[in-house]
């Protein structure tokens, strides 16, 4: 299933994509694509249901973020051996976490705000795996059961904020709208490997990432089980787990967003996202 | 005010501390404390209750984390500069900021639950601050006006997870009861001076930290502003601010958390906490 939830900021219901591309609504089904109704046999159900007996939406409303109630955005630093040498850091000889602040999460094709005094905002396409039940002390082998599904993440980053002002790069990644997910929640029955999927990024129609999953250091599965002996996982939870070659930092000069910029991204089979650069107000 | 949330885990109301000490219940009129219910007007409303006239709560019961629907559990490294020195790191030129996972969050006496493979687990009171209403790009000046109150917070911390495991601090300040808040929610209004306030934390009775807000390198206001730069600060977001000299790893030689180990901290007008460490199971 491409679960979604559309509408307006802070009122979207929850939906799915039909087999035909149809986006119908959930609403009599589940209260919203978060918590409890990511578990495994919740999902099962829906998939049970016949879509085409679904309500169509009508028109072509807003997608807001794939999954609401995340709890926590953590994401994975270095995880793609070309990225790190172009940061011009040794590939780590462990996964490298950091957190996201959940209010940076925005629907897939909401305007990026560029913060107030940044002149240094990034871009990174990353595979967004969100946890479907609570994962604590999981192996590499079950880690995947704890998965619900998978989306297209957008790990905003503002070098500066992120390197230039003390350690630690929460700085750099937290600004409202920085975190875009979606468009959709594609369930893992529907991603055969997730280490095996193309992702791509543009700016203003150049591409600036054309990676693929299979080179990622660390895989999903290993993320997962790592993870969960360092904190446990929760429903909502979201594991943005890196990003392949091409950011601006990496550039020589540098590249960075400026407002009218507009960028695309995708994954194979998760959807693409567009948005347009602006300026904070 | 003192705000409390009292009750089984996941099942907790809302309730006030009178002036005699009495715990009673605020169900009637506040649905958690937690988000909107935190904004300067709804605090005003509630100071206007004669506290007398709500009921009064039988018995001892629990109390949990003093805020929930926490969206953000923002640290600050290395902020007073007496445990800069023992940790052998330098005083940041400007905040160091990580976050705490907030499925971290417990309830104030709680048991602290010593991870897996934990061979460092460590102490840390701090000054909590909680966020009253939407902060962005706020100024110093007007920085507590966006603060609903203060509360003590626990910062509890694996020195391994942390430093040992490849860059980010995340990864050892994250596992479930690593961050004990409450008991109560002090509305600022009954905290003169946030930086004059005395804290303490004695382990098996011994003390190990004695400080004050006093030496914090940087203060609350200026701590809500910076912040508020990078990212937006939400009703029920808290700031832990960071912690004073004593903590085990400062210690020759270094001393950490085993089970069976009584933690107790305070700060001035803010309460305690008492906490006994468990294995995990």
């Amino acid at each position: 299933m491409k679960l979604v939830r559309y509408g307006a900021p802070g009122a979207e219901k929850p939906g799915l994509i039909d087999a035909g591309g149809t986006l119908r609504d959930l609403s009599a089904h589940i209260g919203d694509v978060a918590g409890e109704a990511l578990a495994p046999e919740r999902l099962a159900e829906l998939a049970k249901l016949d879509a085409g007996t679904l309500p169509a939406v009508e028109g072509n409303p807003r997608y807001g973020a794939c999954v609401s109630g995340t709890g926590k955005f953590i994401c994975i630093g270095l995880n793609y051996a070309d990225h790190a040498e172009e940061s011009g850091m040794a590939v780590p000889s462990e996964p490298v976490i950091f957190m996201k602040a959940t209010s940076a999460i925005c629907g897939p094709n909401d305007d990026v705000i560029i913060p107030r005094d940044s002149k240094k905002t990034d871009w990174e396409v990353e595979l967004g795996v969100v946890i479907g039940k609570t994962a604590k002390y999981v192996s590499e082998e079950e880690a995947l059961d704890y998965v619900a599904g998978y989306c297209v993440c957008h790990d905003v980053s503002e070098r500066a904020f992120q390197i230039e002002h003390q350690g630690q790069w929460t700085k750099g990644k937290s600004a409202d709208t920085f975190g875009p997910t979606g468009p959709w929640l594609v369930t893992k029955d529907e991603v055969a490997d997730p280490q095996n999927l193309d992702m791509w990024l543009k700016v203003n129609g150049e591409t600036m990432q054309d990676g693929s999953t299979r080179t990622m250091v660390y895989g999903v599965a290993h993320l997962v089980s790592y993870l969960s002996r360092f904190m446990s996982l929760r429903p909502g939870d979201i594991i943005s787990t890196g990003t392949p070659p091409g950011v601006g930092m990496g550039m020589k000069p540098p590249r960075y967003l400026k407002a009218g910029d507009v960028v695309e991204l995708g994954i194979e089979g998760l959807g693409s996202q567009k948005q347009t650069c602006v300026n904070d107000a």
